[in-house]
């Protein structure tokens, strides 16, 4: 049994590590801080864990993280936590940062899409990028996994097997993604209004997204040279879940049969990647809730444009849940261990 | 470890034991039936359940059930599993049954209100109303256990302490619910197509619901005296919860500290009762994926009207998580088991 | 023609006078106002205007509202558009005010209520409370209005029969209201998020909303005797509608029948009450976008207890349709003009 | 004034034709015909409608169309009205048909992908695609007018300056649409139940919707060469409205600014095409209820990969206002007659 803590446990990536975490049977929640909250138990927070523990939030500055963990969960805003996460690894503790402070390589891409500088770049080349479908290995001894964003998780898988094999051309790749609204955090604002999101479709951020170079620096890493993507972010009114629509060039001699035995071949023994058969297409309905990341794939053949289908739950694979099968890799515990349950449908 | 089957597993409250009993360790599901679905692996029927369960659909006739199965649960629909758990049970098998046939203890009721002979009038006799807070110590032994319906779980467990104590008159009761649609069961119709209930809320079957009866059964049960409600049901556009606000007129002499102070003390030990704090009504927001009913309490001073607001899961503890923890208490195991997970939030 | 001015236009029931001002042929906009978007154009604060509006809005103080319009909408906040109010009203003009600030004949209720200072009390007097089908002798005449809460014009509307013929009892009246998000305002805030709303029903504020003294004023003026009534809001994951039940008790010797007759008399020639045939009741779908006021009624015969379920869509018939309804009565236009159209289905 | 008939009135389409038409003051309705809800008030099959309207549906085949209308309106579904359609223009009524039935100018393609005969051929060449913005001048005089698919009409919008401009590659163009669910009809069957499309997103029918050919037979006439496309759809838990997401190759030598021009001088007095300003993108919150088409654009400099994105509301500019304009067009109305109204916000 290990001790873990969470900083910034108030958000919702904070509440579903919490979730998660009290259905896991090796690992116990030592300290949540919450700096907004200090002193008020989480479950007054999200009333949801009423009953289901009873630990209060503690300021950060206050709480000790480092002696009273084994790991320590960062749901910290992005350059918030940037220092935090760099002192504890400092101090010898192993931690997953579920901002984006440790996922890009490059600090002078860091700087230039999020706009502040890194004050942590030595630990850019030890920090790993937290997808155990692609770095398992790195992972496992990691001391700082920076977790995946959670429209790159669904991007990336949708499209590792491919790069891999060299299947596709690695420009004009579109990524149309569509996410519900918890993925803009726990975070008043009008934009987020029940009746300003409510019944509508919208696109934002095309092109500027910070997620783009995210995505592309792990693409190249699979694909073995640069890969350049056009991604257009969605809000859908739904509480949960992306779905990411993919389209790429196939190369000549390949059929949407041999694409999909490609799939099932690359992701075999994956506990959490569902190759859907022939015919189907994902649907973030029934990915609620789960770990699970369902892959359907479609051709349309006149002008051999593969179009991948991936559907996620943002706060699950695409956050937390992925944060957790993190902790099983770097800790030895079963991959899926606390992950396994099916999602919620309806 | 127990074998469990389920007759009738391709509707809503199939594919939630399903997801329930995938995550008990005690109990393996061994029986699927489904006549529309027999032949195909169950995961076709819920695609949430791929790469989590093997099993296929079964036709109910040729499964049979009583030899492979320590336990029955069945989710036929009323009328149209009586005579299925009825041999079962004069088989010597244990049931839980999720419809409505076995709670009316009166089967003159029963044909009332569901229009329809009532086949099986010895065993109503046997019959267990499963409501673990009110009938544990009878569902332990039960052969037959009746699954309560979901709108009297909640209004039920929102009167108990005050009826037990005869701390409010026992006419003029108000029942108000609101339900999410899968209330109405996996089966397409016009009135429950998206469009028509998006965006909507409305009143059905005020003063007619079959519900009715059953509350008043077992509100007379508690109170020791004859109850009279009038039970009024609304549809919500959400997937699942049911909130049901209370009215009722306490007796002279109490405030609402009291009656907080009641509810905690019936409530105290209870697994999956939680009594809101002063000043906290309920929300399904909270609940939602959990077999947990939270109840707040507010009180019109000036007339000594109290409203008792309460919030569950239709599909949990509404449904398939009160029949997991009937199961739990039949079979010894302890009566959390499988069934203390947090609510999805958000 | 008449210039219409509208004070604090950028909260949704600005934009619903808007939207319903450019369809009336007999007003024209001649001013907007809002502080913080003072200087941009209109639709830029509501994109759905483009190319259907051009006012830029102003700034309340610099406005002289006063020579540039015949009649004042303010949409202003409670309290905030008190004097603006009242020194328009000094100035000799007509305004009918959204706000809470002139609904209650009572200063000392109003104070009590809404914890501030009722700074134009000498206009208590001469305001009239905007529900033309009790009123509407009164709004022809008035030059300040005072425009009903969206609560109590679906309470008011769905008792005014059986309160003015002393039909049902006058205590023990229980309001039981299920709104739309938009009835809180374009305000961001926690609780009104996205996710923290949708896939939620709560109950709030019971017995201590503030529109429980302004329903009772009116009931308490139609009955001619004194009203109490127990109000319970609840809100509800659609943009717009409220549904509110309505329990009382019945005065023996009267039936289902009797009471729909002497509904269909009472709002005989109404243009914007539809009450509903035996066995319909009240569902917001299908007024949404309309100022109609839906009802439909039930009875509990065994104890004598009315059930009436009224619908409204809260910006129109609950706010500003109402508004323009009165408008109409006060300009002598005919009552429906710009206010006949459909709502909004699906 | 004209008498209007609309065949096939119970649908989604035709309930948003009566809604559009009751606020024509050039049109007057005098027929409706529904073969499941002959005799019945059409206000009993939208209570929407209560109070609006008279009429009753008839049978379509005794009720004497062709002498009791000035236009129909053909609602019925694709296949069924063909023939009711081609015996009204053959007696020399002018008809406006929202089937798919005469807009494929290739009989081959419509039997290939509707898996129908073609039993109108002959009309096929005197048939009018019914996008005024494209066909005004031909549609004018029509006698027949095929009223384009909802996810055609954003499609073609979203793409027509271009390709009229040669500004793009024809080839490589992917169109990602979002839907609501009333495009898919008021059918009742399981995939369209609220609590399988709640809460989620996905894709369907990607690279084989029979939209494709209609796109790209309209996208070949104005770019004067054929069009190739890969069109993926997606359901979005929504009633109504369409968001289009179009992927092209900007050619060398264009920037965004361009593009942007571009487009405000192709749409100049278009009385229902917004472009919006730079860094804005569509949003169907924005047109809802309206007959609007809303197009904002980006680009992807790195790549020059134009992005285009179109929003409508798929029952108004998708469906029954584009019949309403077209309608306008040729009997020489104002083309905005009846069709003004802003959209509903929230």
């Amino acid at each position: 049994m290990i001790r873990v803590g969470i900083a910034g446990a108030s958000g919702y990536t904070g509440s579903e590590l919490i979730r998660l975490l009290l259905n896991h049977p090796e690992a116990a929640i030592s300290v949540l801080t919450s700096e907004k909250n200090a002193g008020a138990p989480i479950s007054s927070v999200f009333p949801s864990l009423l009953g289901l523990i009873d630990l209060p939030c503690e300021s950060l500055k206050k709480s000790d993280l480092e002696n009273r963990c084994d790991l320590i969960f960062s749901a910290l805003p992005h350059r918030e936590g940037m220092d935090v996460v760099g002192d504890l690894i400092k101090a010898g503790k192993r931690a997953i940062d579920l901002s984006a402070d440790f996922r890009l390589k490059d600090f002078q891409t860091y700087e230039k899409w999020y706009g502040a500088a890194h004050t942590q770049k030595d630990l850019l080349g030890r920090a790993v990028y937290g997808l155990p479908e692609i770095h398992r290995d790195l992972i496992r001894n990691a001391q700082l996994v920076a977790n995946p964003g959670c429209y790159p998780t669904g991007a990336i898988l949708g499209l590792a097997p491919l790069l891999k094999s060299d299947w596709i051309s690695t420009s004009g790749i579109v990524v149309d993604s569509k996410s519900g609204t918890s993925g803009a955090g726990r975070n008043a604002g009008l934009p987020l209004l029940f009746p300003e999101c409510n019944e509508g479709v919208k696109a934002y951020n095309i092109a500027v997204h910070r997620h783009t170079p995210e995505m592309e620096q792990e693409m190249a890493g699979i694909a073995g040279k640069e890969v350049m993507i056009t991604f257009s972010p969605h809000l859908i009114p739904v509480n949960r879940g992306i779905l990411s629509t993919i389209y790429c060039d196939l190369r000549e001699g390949k059929d949407l049969d041999s694409v999909l035995t490609l799939y099932s071949n690359f992701y075999a023994g994956e506990p959490f990647v569902r190759v859907l058969e022939k015919g189907s297409l994902a649907n973030t309905r029934y990915v609620l809730g789960s770990n699970f990341c369902d892959i359907g794939i479609a051709l349309e053949a006149r002008s051999n444009t593969l179009v991948v289908t991936t559907a996620i739950d943002n706060l699950v694979k695409g956050a937390s849940g992925a944060a957790i099968q993190n902790m099983n890799v770097m800790f030895g515990f079963p991959e899926g261990t606390g992950l396994k349950g099916a999602g919620l449908f309806p």
